[in-house]
């Protein structure tokens, strides 16, 4: 059974690099990607915040959202 | 020939399973992934850096930094 990452996306130059880095990174044999902007539609906003996703972009995969979001500078790390 | 995939990892719980999503979740067959935790030298510190990272956790794909970093609040689309 294929599994399904989702990339929710907030439409920004970011976005769009990120979006495709992970579609290109992806397993491809085991993962449908798909792609949703939010202007389309409500029902999908309901559907990101139901995975845990608190801001976009939010990639989503397998049902869970990949949190990458700051843990700590680098620049504190030396 | 295999291309690279370097999750720079901060040692918190979120780190840990974005590393796991990302090993689970990439094309095994194209990538190598190699994790690197802080503690394990100021060399790859900088390596982090060269590719662009100004945080951790900081996933690099290609040599490119993956930017999911805050765009809108979910909030904000609704």
């Amino acid at each position: 059974m294929r599994e399904q990452a989702i990339f929710y996306h907030a439409g920004c130059p970011v976005c769009i690099a990120a979006e495709q880095q992970m579609d290109n990174a992806i397993d491809a044999a085991r993962y449908d990607v798909e792609i949703v902007h939010p202007g389309e539609g409500k029902s999908r906003i309901g559907e990101a915040e139901s995975f845990g996703a608190t801001s976009v972009p939010a990639p989503v995969i397998d049902g869970q959202p990949f949190h990458i979001n700051f843990g700590a500078a680098i620049a504190d790390l030396k």
